[in-house]
């Protein structure tokens, strides 16, 4: 593509409307355009970006024995209403009456629609198992649309559903995706983790997010450095220690600790270690307050905790009044030694093999020494209710644990029988009975996998794509103010014969300065530059740049080939 | 692509619902399936034709220098407001409130979104010409959506947008896009005609309609066996005759004509051809009746007629009581001959020249023979009224006309500076003075392509792809019910060596009967059948068959590849 023919609109200024540094850079780019709320205009530049990734996942997709078809994106409140989601959904729906005043919604996903297909479709099991898949516009109306194509109101996605008669084969499938996802992330050149999500209000089946590592990203994720563990922190179990409790040593002294209320203050006044602290929090439970025990250093997970039988589903701390009237202190100076009988102590695994530890007191303005469990404290129960931290061990029993941040862009999750019992999807089975499917389903943000992978890979001067994502592999910039014939005979013969190859060029013939036509290139991101100049044309030679290099480099033309191939 | 690993559903029964033969054939073959009212969903059947067009559309818009761009489906009200098409769009537009009550469209076209994407992005002349497009889902809300895809709610459509200073440089986009058609209508492999279109409302400048050519079009075009001329039938002149009318060489007699209302019932009682008839019309005028005069074998053009000072811009005839009162003779006798003075009578070209002629008494139940103009009939004025009829002379002086049904699957139009004006996009000239841009859009119907070129190609049996179109050029079916593994091998191999050779290939693994198998894929319309079975293997040949021939021929493994090649 030669730019003098291309539509190219970047920006210097800093959108002020863009929080986010991928939004901040799509924008000035050019690679989108707002036009309202959560809406935007791909500009070519973008939808070259938008294609390419949309390109990896069907290969990835087909690859896999996925079938492409293709669903409207405007759907009738009939079939919604069989599945009770034109309710349940919320808001996040858009609904639409036609000018015959029928309703009908914008897609945000397509079970109903897709489980309709089939169960008119698919009549026996000899046709299963089959994966369908499309790649298309959906809408959600998110109440506050923002970060640009992260989280807009229409978005590009590639959803897949699978149909099955059993569990063995759903799992099958449900592997095969996970696979491909795998291959689809790696493909496009994105640090990304699978990780095992919470299966929430649907279910006890498996699920996986994949997640772009980002540190913008709204997910806190935990990942093993010896084996491919990876969960929500939100999921991840923290192991119990293998050491057993040391037998107390020292006897238990309540020490006065004024206007010592944190963890951080006390240990810093006691001199001891958080690790040697235990914190404990008050929490309403299903009847009356419950106590949670951690290690000083430790925080509590809010899922974790959720689901103890004592809590209502949710963690919500007492108030001040309600823990003073329990317990006779404020909340800075609990602690397990001496509460009321009625309150259980749930007390994490690691806080449980502490020995001669420091607490509160339970009187304000004291704290414990030589604390210890069975001897002073009470306890209730031991359970995993904390976040795990950098260095955990590995619950799978290989490595540590490491955290990061990480961007949704993908999930798989087996459904079950759900949506098929719903709309009564069956097919007859090898003894002529019928049979509700199982169904499983495997979601990608397409549009959003170009902002996240912007959320990965950027720098001060803008965009650093992958090879796979980039619009264009190589630019070829041309510096030729004196217009001399020899300069554009060699510009244009490089275009040439890297076009020849297969190589995706991009020319930049449009005549700028060098300082502005390397900016641009920078900005949206090219990975390789190359650069036609009188004096290289003298010398025999190419001045090139890696888009990650902090310096150039002359090459002669075979070696640029082959550094492209 | 493998049968067995591939969701196929024909089916034998023909739907109901359909009335064209394309939408029960798309039915029938498993393509598509209804959703709701005008809604389908693209089965992975259909879906692999419909990108097959789509790819065709899109390598010669790119071909053509239009840069590929995506815009939302959803877009504001408030932009429709600026161009008043909010209201004046009509019933068509569908028209949605999202959860905070802003009012958007479902984009049933795209003026309004480019123009305020260029009036943002376009600055100077120097960005001039570019020409938009978009492959994106469209939706009109049909009062009465039938006859499949061919006339859906929801379709694929592929428009495009030029930006220009200057008519000459919109009139060259213009041209590059109608040639672009003409190579796109020509790669997928159909019969069609680029015909002039009335522009209508939005103004006098350059339109084109591409009609794919098909008995059950509704539109009927009029094309030049000796030029590339081709018309709208509507819009289609019907030159004046070249001969000059001879003088009258008998007298006026009035003969009485019983029961004889048609031109057919009195050509033949008084056995004259009805080409030396003539036949009157009377219709409602701006002021008072008006009489249009045609020869008795041509129709009247309501569009042409429409046109006439006289008429209010449309043609209704006048009641028979109207007539009555004001000749005193029913329709059937109606004439030039004695008509009253205050009802111009308008002659069609052809009409003008005969002499001796035909035509009603007005008085019932007699015609006059022997009538001439001026000697017996006043003439108001000589005018073009009349439907071309295959035979005319072509308007552009080559060829003579003749007459097809066609279906619009594309329209190039010369926008001028309608949208543009509306929403004040200005580049700045080289003078650096604001200047309101021109415009030209150009629109592919993606989905209804396919639908029209089912009705292009269709037997008994069912679809006839042409090979740019069809799912898989080439089908291999084994038949081999002894499960013999040389059969089965062999099968295996030539699947092998198609697919090796680039060329798309359908292995029918099904293991069907030989009948169900053949039904199938003549139904699906694949171009080229091969069969392998025992017998074949045996004798170290082929089965081949094509779709469009009547038997089937043996053929060796190197004449097949050559056929395909």
């Amino acid at each position: 593509m030669r730019l003098s023919q291309f539509h190219l609109a970047t920006v210097k200024e800093v959108p002020a409307e863009a929080e986010l540094v991928s939004h901040k850079l799509m924008l000035r780019a050019g690679m989108i355009r707002k036009l309202a709320a959560g809406l935007y205009t791909w500009s070519p530049l973008g939808l070259r970006v938008l294609r390419k990734v949309e390109t990896v996942v069907r290969e990835e997709m087909d690859r896999a024995g996925a079938i492409e078809m293709l669903m409207p994106t405007i759907q009738p409140r009939e079939l919604w209403e069989e599945t009770g989601r034109w309710e349940k959904f919320g808001g996040q729906l858009l609904k639409i009456a036609d000018r015959k005043a029928q309703e009908f919604c914008y897609a945000p996903t397509a079970e109903e629609v897709i489980t309709d297909f089939a169960r008119q479709e698919l009549k026996s099991y000899k046709q299963l198992p089959v994966n369908f898949y499309q790649i298309q516009t959906k809408f959600r109306d998110e109440i506050r649309p923002r970060f640009g194509v992260m989280r807009a109101r229409e978005f590009l996605m590639k959803d897949a559903y699978s149909f099955h008669l059993g569990q063995e084969s759903l799992a099958q499938t449900y592997q095969a995706m996970y696979d491909a996802y795998g291959r689809i992330f790696t493909r496009l050149g994105l640090k990304f983790r699978a990780v095992q999500a919470d299966t929430g209000a649907i279910g006890g089946n498996a699920s996986h997010e994949f997640q772009v590592i980002a540190e913008s990203g709204e997910d806190a994720i935990a990942f093993s450095d010896g084996s491919d563990y990876a969960a929500n922190v939100e999921k991840a179990e923290a192991l119990a220690p293998t050491v057993a409790r040391p037998a107390p040593s020292i006897p238990l002294v309540r020490v006065d600790t004024p206007r010592q209320k944190t963890i951080d203050d006390v240990s810093a006044f006691l001199k001891v270690s958080p690790q040697q602290c235990v914190k404990t929090l008050l929490l309403k439970g299903r009847e009356g307050l419950v106590a949670l025990c951690l290690r000083g250093d430790h925080e509590i997970n809010e899922v974790k905790a959720g689901k103890l039988a004592e809590l209502p589903g949710e963690s919500v701390l007492a108030s001040e009044e309600e823990i003073l009237a329990a317990v006779g202190a404020r909340p800075g100076s609990l602690g397990p030694v001496g509460l009321p009988d009625h309150i259980p102590v749930i007390v994490d695994r690691s806080a449980a093999v502490l020995a001669d530890f420091v607490c509160g007191g339970n009187l304000d303005g004291t704290h414990y020494t030589g604390a210890n469990w069975e001897r002073d404290a009470r306890v209730t129960r031991i359970e995993d209710i904390r976040q795990v931290v950098a260095g955990d061990p590995s619950p799978d029993g290989r490595g540590t644990l490491q955290l990061a941040r990480g961007i949704e862009v993908g999930h798989v999750f087996q459904l079950g029988a759900k949506y098929a019992e719903a709309l009564n999807a069956t097919v007859l089975d090898d003894q002529g009975k019928a049979q509700v499917m199982l169904m499983g389903c495997y979601g990608i943000g397409v549009s959003r996998i170009v902002a996240a992978a912007i959320e990965q890979r950027h720098d001060d001067a803008g965009i650093r794509w992958p090879e796979a994502m980039a619009p264009w592999r190589v630019a070829v910039c041309m510096i030729n103010p004196k217009g001399l014939p020899e300069v554009t005979a060699a510009a244009e013969a490089l275009y040439a014969q890297l076009a020849e190859r297969g190589i995706e060029v991009v020319f930049d013939d449009r005549g700028l300065r060098p300082g502005s036509m390397f900016a641009d290139m920078e900005l949206i991101g090219i990975p390789h530059r190359v650069v036609v100049s009188e004096r290289g044309v003298a010398a025999g030679t190419l001045e090139y740049r890696a888009r990650d290099e902090a310096d150039s480099r002359q090459l002669g033309i075979d070696e640029l080939f082959a550094l492209l191939a």
